[in-house]
This record gives structure tokens, C-alpha cells and sequence, in this order.
């Protein structure tokens, strides 16, 4: 394994790490859990991925008795999770938000499914319009200073916040925010590369992105055109299919031609697809979500794709994949 | 039910909200407390509002033991305090004002009364001109870095404390005030609109008012005059009088008018008077104190008065209550 | 009993206190211990005066059983410790002295003595010239805001000193001292009218003054000379005798005029010199030692001679008393 | 036993100290270590140095164990810990350098091990070139507030680096470095008299310094060269030998006119060698290492020579072995 720094942060992380999304807690059992947990430890591993709004918090509580089960040292990996995420109808107000109430409660809930006294990374999962970026500043650096949170962050935060939360942070000589979660792969790339580029070396923002195999588009399982007894191809999901192919169908031949190239290279796409995330210095960390233990340790080959190819390849798969 | 954030912070409150006042711990029993937060909660009330000088105490400890014994989610409901209010003869003299050590144990009794780890909101009941602003600002941002308190504020202080309260907290880095308890009412209606109007863009201040009814004078129960037999009308209760009915009767008068306009429109007079309240954007939330579940739920139908009414109706509502 | 605030912060002590210092631990027992507080708490006394080294912590260990054992209510009543008092031959280097170090364990351990979680006032008993200002201020704001004390302050600090303390605390915002321990009497005047007088608008000080009775000179009990079977006439406590009487016997006349002027005045001796403290705005309160009863009893009619005395008189006693 | 301030803090800390490196949880047993500290206490010693390194946490572990057998009172001693030493091959990489996360966790796992709840110094046991300086600062400072800590310093860090430590102090109102521990001996003096000397008076920077023997140097055992069959001489700890002998040998001659002119002056090298490191004002406590008790008590005398041999002999020491 590889590690890495979370920004200019001390912190260091294994370049690959696991997420418990759509899978934990939902999508797979709890033996399954444990064996990908144990899976992704041995081979240095040292993130472990969560929301409070992973199935709806069975995400996390899947992942701290696995964690507590495996006996994994405490000071030896880290653990996360984000509060808050867009409406949840099924909520009470004052459980959704970034609220000063809500950032507590959401840390409190959180540390009790996860059976741990402290989160390493807590993220606000997305922007909240309804309070000042001010108030979650305070919020997180009182949770700091408490003990219970080591390093706060963002996710999918326009860059215009991340810096009004940071400037807020240094005027008030609170603790800023270390990280961002965006989504990157290679056919998603403008935010980090493009619209993040300052913060870089600004605040030293570190990266954990998400979806590098863009919802599995770059695993070439949607190559062949979306299968008609596919979930994508249920007229009621026509808006997951749009999100996910693009309106036009373009993010489809895009994804082609990538699959087609990784053929030629002769390696797997998936791992081909995280390597190259990885090929970014501005990338801290890429979350893997796995369902199955082949499934993992096929994508954890991307730390050997990394040093095994060529910068000239790394290119060609980016022109490949080009709009 | 509608919420509405408190001012510019992040909280979200049910735009009616429950008061302890005068009923809780005194004019009514536990079973009918018991009820009265079952009914509020079940249209969508997340706050309870309390003070220390409630009933002396006792109605944040019925308080307390209903929503325990309602098992409400902690994170879903917001739970107040008050610290102070003026003096009070039978009290020691460290046992009263806004001072460090008053501030910190009656945060703590009202923690231990309420039966909970921390206020959501924590009020100076009212100004204290014995203690200096600053060391009422620095005690309350440690209640807030100690997690005992989240959002802290004022009741009934005029702006130009409220602002000096801000300004403290800015110069030294500590949670400044969030929101302020006016007393609003048709018959009432200047601090809330005049004096406390730059102090919305400013600070952001959110207000939780009290006395929508102006003491009852709105439900048209002195509409025929004060009865004989009233408490109004006994000699040694003159004062209270006077400030319900001002020196003149012409609050009576304004009260009268009102009711005549409720009957013309075919709505009842309480309901219609809360919902007013809610016309003005900056009140945040309007505290209802009821001691009859029938009552409460009158009072609730404010909130579908509120979509029901036109801009012109209460326009004209404010007409026949000026003075 | 009359209250009075600590200099402008909001804590309101009664004008007249028990202190631990001399009789605590040492000259009397703990049944006449109780018997003090209890008179002390039953006259409206609310402040009870210690040291780690008054007894060497066993005045503090009295004071406590003595407290918790008359179950006094915790926010009713307010309770010092002060920490070093200057060289100390049979501590080690660590626990003597300002240095974060000793300030904390001496709290820690005076808490304890006193079985108490939080000092109300917590005073450093003299200056050390081998610790830095900044780090006792900072040690003393640490401890505030853990909630271990709620005042902080000072003892028979120069005036300077003080100021240098109060700066520090603005520059860095933290805790400024809140108060003084100064001794004054009629013979011993300058520091706390002098000395101290930019300091109270300036920080608001309030002062907690000692030694009323200038160590029972103004009691009278040496007006006939010192009898030779005293404690002061004995060759090895010259030093003392100096002390309390001034190397000239002057201090002796000027105490034999004040008592003279008592008798003339038909008041006894003690509680007049200490109303005549009182009659400085700027004592917060005074400090009495007993080890009877009734003379602490006595001692407390300070108060009505207070009220009851005029303009005239004081500056009466305050000519005679002059050098 | 002489006393001396930590620096321009209030600490007192012994001129001598015993530290647990090399000897404590490997070398020496349990017996040895407490009849070490024992001694070392019975002749006034109150600081023992430890680090998480030292044994990989065994030393910390006897050390802890012994103090709390032998009774010692918690506010007369000062206990150490130390956080990173370069790189741990067999750690991970979140249990290495001085990002929030290690120095926290390496804090919790010190207390544990030392059995204590708060260390009284901690030092970062190296610069780590993979975390901001600021992160450090903040870390320590969140340990000082939260009371684990009392006093952070660091060891064998450039001067450019403190003063970046304290200047980031200043700005965000937090606790600076107190202290360093530096290597210093009459073979190696540039650091603490030279590269140091504007941060004695600048920050008031006390040191703890080590190996006042150089190694074992100054005590003579190599003066005939390094025998056949002692460590230096095997061919695989070359490196070590080239360390501390120089690599040209020069520092063997420089320790063989030590011993002589030590010999000459008719007192024993080691306690001469640790004595003079006391001359320098700047150095706060020398630590001493020790595997067997008759070695230590020999060192401790360096207090007596202290006081017995005049300057005039500190500066032929000082020509003898300069280079």
C-alpha cells in the first residue's frame, strides 16, 4: 500500500481506503462486511469511509462492530463520518442541517454506532444554505477542542465556501477545514482539477474522492449499451440513468473507448480506472466500495498499476476519455 | 406544521413552540402537562420553553418529566432555559442575576431539572445592570464550549445591550447572542418592529416571542369589560390592570376591535392573533402557554390561518388595533 | 447583613466574611469551626476565606467537613483557596510557587480539602518573582474555563503587577484578575487607597481586604503596653512584635487614640474599625477571623454601625489614627 | 540537590534529572529501575524523562510502575513523555510523526503506560518534515487546555523551527514551546551555545538536555581506544562507532585529554563532564542515564563539583577538549 498526506496535513492515509456507502448496512450482510473490512486491513488499508446518512445509519453501526470485532488498533486507522445530507423528508428538522445542534447530535449519534471516542475525519456532507458557514466552523472546532473530532472537512463544497470557511477559521484562530469529498474519475474531473486548484496550495486542501469508476460506468459493465432487465433501464429510473450516462449518452462512448484501451493495455478497468486517480499528487485518498472480497482485491491492484505504467499512458487514457 | 430557522443560525423551530409559563408546575397538574406536550408534539412543536423562575423551579421539572417520560427524541426537540429575572426577595443574593457563578448554576440546576445534558437555548431572562455585560457574554461562551448550552440569548434587553453583547463577543472570539424574547402582540408591537430592526441584518438576531394574546385581551374575554367577578377586577390587583388594560382602557378598546373584525371574518380571535405574529419574518417562533389541550389545538389552527388569510386582511387587522 | 458586588463583576458577596486563616485547622476545633459557620451563615455571611497554607491545608479540610456537614446550598455561599505563600521550607520546589504546574495541583488539591467542584474565588496568594505573569494568567483562565474556579485574583500584589496581569489577559482573551486580597485597617491605608485607587475604574477591581483589626490592635488588647506574658513580649518574636506594633511603638499610640475614641463614642472597639473598612466603596468585603463565637458575633454589628454612625465620625477615627 | 527554572517558566525541575532511555524496559529490570528512581528521589531528583520510543513503551511502562509503587506524591515530581522519533519501520503510519492525530494518541497511550493523568512535559522527540509546524502548535495546545499536558516542548529541533512554533503561538493565542532537550556535552556545544542563544531570551527557552557523558566518552572507557571485544568494535556498528567517535577519531582524543586533565584535578570524569554542563545558566537539568545505582549516586556528585571547582577550571576543561 501506499500512504499518503490528507492535504499538507500530518496525517497520513493509505491511498486507497474503503467506503461503506450503498454496500454496508444495506446491499450486504454483516460477514460480508467483516471479510471486506479484514480484506482491505491486510492489505494497509488504514480509512475506513461513512455518513450518518449510509443507510441510514446502518452503514456506520455495520462498520464499528466489524471494526470492534476485527480488534483493529485505535490508533492505527481512521474512521469517519458526514452529517448532513440535502432533505430528508423522513426527518425532523432539526435533524438535518448544519446546525450547530445538528453537527453535535449527528457527532454524538455517529461516535455511538461506530463504538469509538473520536471521529478522525467528520465531513459536512453538503453544503447547508440555511446557516452561515460561521456557525459550522464553530461547530467543528468546538468538537475538536472536546476530543471528539480530529480533522473536519468538506464534501462537494463549492471552493468560494471551503475558502470563506477557512478565512473564518483564521480569524477567529478556530480550526479550519483539512479536506474536501469530492466525486473524480475521468469523466468527472473539472472540480478537482479545475475549480479546487487554488485551494491546494492555500489551505492545503487534502482529497478523499469518491465514484472513481463513475457508478461503474469505467467498469465497462454499461459498454454493450444498458441491458434491457438492467435496473438503468426502468423508465422510473430514467433520471439515475441520466445522471449516470449523461443526458446525451456521451458519458457511455466516453467510457467505451476507456474499456476499449484498458483491453489493449490488457489490464482490468477498474483498477486501471482508481490507478489513475491516483496519478493526481492532489489526491489524498480514492474510495473503494466493494460488495464482494474479489471485487476489492481486484480494484486494491491499482497501487501496482500506478507504478507499472507510463505517464504516455495516463495520457492516452485521458484523451481517450475526453468530452 | 411550519419552521423557521432563528434568525440567520442554522436551528430550525416549529413556528408555534410551547411555553411553561404560568401553567407548568402551578395552574395545572402532570397528567394534563403530559398531555399538552403530546398534543404540541404530535402537530409538530420541537420547543419547549422554560425558565429558572418559572413556578420557582417546577415547571422545568414537570417539563422535564414528561418529554422523559414521552421518551421524545433528544435530537429532535429543542429545550430552553432562563437565567434570571429580576429579584427575587426570597432568593440569596448569589442565587440571582447574570453573574459568572448565577449563569453557571442555574444552567446546571435547570440541566438536572429538566433532565438533560444541555439546553438547545439559553436565555438572560432579563438585563442585568449589576453585572457587566462582558462577564454574562464570557460565561455563557463557556457554557457553550463546555456543551452545555448551544445557542445562548436574551429576553426583553434593548438593542443597545444586545448589540454591545455582540460586539464583546466579536473582539474576543466567543459565541455571541442568537436570539432574542420580546413579548409581541397586535397591541405590542415596537420593539419587535422598530427597536430590534437593524439588529435582523446586523446580527442575524431570531426572536421567540412570548404574549401573542396580550395577556388574553386578544381571545375577547374582557371584550364586555372586565367581569366583577374577574381576578382583573379586584382592588388589590389594580396594577395588573393597568398593564393588561393600559392606564387609559385603550388597549381594551384596540382588543375589541380586533375580536369585532375575528367574528366578521369567521375565525376565532386567538388563532388569528398568533397567526399574525407570524406574518413578520422575524419572528422565529410564537410561544403558545395553554392549560387546556382544546386550547392548544385552537391555537395550532394559527398556522393554517396563516396560508389561509390575504396580505389585505392583515393590513386591516393592524389598522383596527392601532392606538 | 449588606451585599456588595466584587469590584464590577456580578457576584455579590456580604460585606463582612469568615475566614479560615489563623483559628481553621489550627487554634480551634472542629465543633467551634461549625459553630462559626453556622453563626457566620445564619447573619447572612455567604463567603468563607481559605489558603492551601493556612494550617497547611487543614483550615481548607475544616471548612469543608464543616460546610458539607451544615449542609449549605452549593450556589448560596462562595468559597476561596489561594495557592503559594512565598517560600515554604518543607515543600518541594513543585508545589510552591505561580508556575501552571503548582497553580493547577494546588487547586486540585484544595477542591478536594474542601469537597467542593469549583472554587468561586481563587487567589494567588503572593506574587513569585520566579514565574512569569503570562503563565499564571493563563494557567488561571485554563481553570476557568474547565470550570474548576470562577473568579481568579490576586493577594497583596503591587499594583503594577496587576495591571501587567490584566493585559496579558486582554491581548490574549483570556480571564482577567477580578479581585484583591489586601490587608487594610486604620493604621495600614495606603496601598488599598493609594496604590490600588486607577485600578478600580480601570479593571473594575474588588478587594477582599484582611487584618480589619490590624492583628487586634485596634481591639484594644495592647493599649496598656504589651503585658509581658504575651505572645509579643517573649524575646524570639521581636520580629512579630515589630511587625504589628512598627518599630517605634507608633502603630501602639495611634491604636491606644482609636480606642479611646471608641469608649468616647460608646461602640466597642472591633466592630468599629470594621465599619470604618466598609466605608470604602471600593471593599468588596471584609475578612473576619474568630475563634468565639461571640466575638465573631460582635464583630458582625459592624453592620449597623455602619448605618448608624455619620460623615463626621469617620473622619474623626481616621484623624486620630493618623501618623 | 540545586534547583533550577524550567527556562522563563515557573517550573523548578532538579539540575539533574533521570531519564529512562537505553537502560529502562530493556537493560535493566524492574528491581534495578526502582531502586534507581528511589535513589534518584532520595537525593532530590523530580524529573523523569521518558519517551513512547524508548523500549517501544516498555521504559514508560517501569517507569510508570515504580512511581506508583514507591508512592512518590504526584505534585513533587515531573514525568515526561516524547512523541515520534523518525521513522518506525515497524508502526504505522498514522503511529508515527506529529500530526494531530499521533500526538494525541501517543499521549493517551503515555498516560496509560506511565499510569498518570497528566504529563508534565512532552516533548515532539523530533521535527517531522510531514506535518505543518501549525498543526503541532495547535495539538499541544488542545492537550494543555484539556489538561493532559502541562508544558510542550520539543528535542533536537532547529532554532528556526521553534521560533516558527512560538510565532504561530502568539498569533492564534495558544501555548508555545517551553522547553528543548538538545544533545550538549563538552564535545558538542554549538547547538545550545550558539544556535539557541537568541531563544533563551526571546522565548525564555529552558533545555533539558541529554547525554552529558557523550556517549560514554567523557567517562574514560574508550581512553585506550576501543577495545577488541566492546560494541564499537564490531564491524556492522560501524556506523554507531563513526557517531560517537567522530569520523576521524578526533573525538576519542579530545575525550582522552579530558580524563587526564580529570585525573589530574583528582575527581572522577563522569561527575566533572555532567557538572560542567550545569556552568551553562541556559541549561535547565542534565539528564543522567544509568544502569546501575553506585553509577548514579557517582554522577549525582556533579552537584558538589559544582560548587567546589572555580571558574578558571571550567575554562581549561573547555580548551582541553575544544577541536
Amino acid at each position: 500500500m501506499q500512504y499518503r498526506r490528507l492535504g499538507s496535513s500530518g496525517l497520513q492515509l493509505s491511498a486507497l481506503s474503503l467506503g461503506a456507502w450503498v454496500t454496508f448496512g444495506s446491499q450486504i450482510g454483516r460477514s460480508e462486511a467483516r471479510e471486506l473490512v479484514a480484506t482491505a486491513w491486510d492489505h494497509g488499508v488504514n480509512f475506513f469511509d461513512n455518513a450518518e446518512g449510509y443507510a441510514n445509519g446502518a452503514a456506520e453501526q455495520v462498520m464499528g462492530d466489524v471494526i470492534a470485532d476485527l480488534r483493529l488498533p485505535r490508533d492505527g486507522y481512521c474512521v469517519s463520518s458526514k452529517v448532513f445530507f440535502g432533505a430528508a423528508a423522513d426527518r425532523r428538522p432539526t435533524q438535518r442541517g448544519l446546525s450547530r445542534k445538528h453537527v453535535r447530535d449527528a457527532c454524538d449519534a455517529a461516535l455511538k454506532r461506530l463504538r469509538v471516542e473520536h471521529l478522525d475525519l467528520y465531513f459536512c456532507h453538503r453544503p447547508d444554505p440555511d446557516t452561515p458557514v460561521a456557525e459550522t466552523v464553530w461547530a467543528m472546532d468546538t468538537l475538536i477542542r472536546q476530543g471528539k473530532v480530529l480533522y473536519w472537512g468538506t464534501s462537494e463544497w463549492p471552493a468560494t465556501l471551503i475558502r470563506e470557511a477557512a478565512q473564518i477559521a483564521r480569524t477567529h484562530h478556530l480550526h479550519g477545514p483539512t479536506m474536501e469529498q469530492p466525486e473524480y474519475n475521468l469523466l468527472k474531473r473539472a472540480r478537482v482539477e479545475l475549480e479546487y486548484a487554488p485551494l491546494y496550495a492555500e489551505l492545503g486542501l487534502g482529497t478523499t474522492v469518491w465514484s472513481p469508476l463513475a457508478s461503474g460506468l469505467l467498469t465497462g459493465k454499461y459498454t454493450g449499451g444498458v441491458p434491457a432487465d438492467s435496473r438503468l433501464a426502468q423508465p422510473e429510473l430514467a433520471w439515475l440513468k441520466r445522471s449516470v450516462l449523461g443526458d446525451d449518452g456521451d458519458r457511455l462512448t466516453r467510457a467505451g473507448r476507456f474499456v476499449a484501451l484498458a483491453a489493449e493495455l490488457g489490464v482490468a478497468p477498474a483498477p486501471l480506472a482508481i490507478a489513475w486517480c491516483l496519478t493526481n499528487p492532489h489526491v489524498s485518498t480514492v474510495l473503494l466500495g466493494a460488495s464482494r472480497t474479489a471485487q476489492l482485491i481486484e480494484n486494491l491492484q491499482a497501487i501496482e498499476l500506478l507504478d507499472r505504467l507510463d505517464e504516455a499512458t495516463w495520457r492516452r487514457l485521458e484523451a481517450a476519455t475526453s468530452a
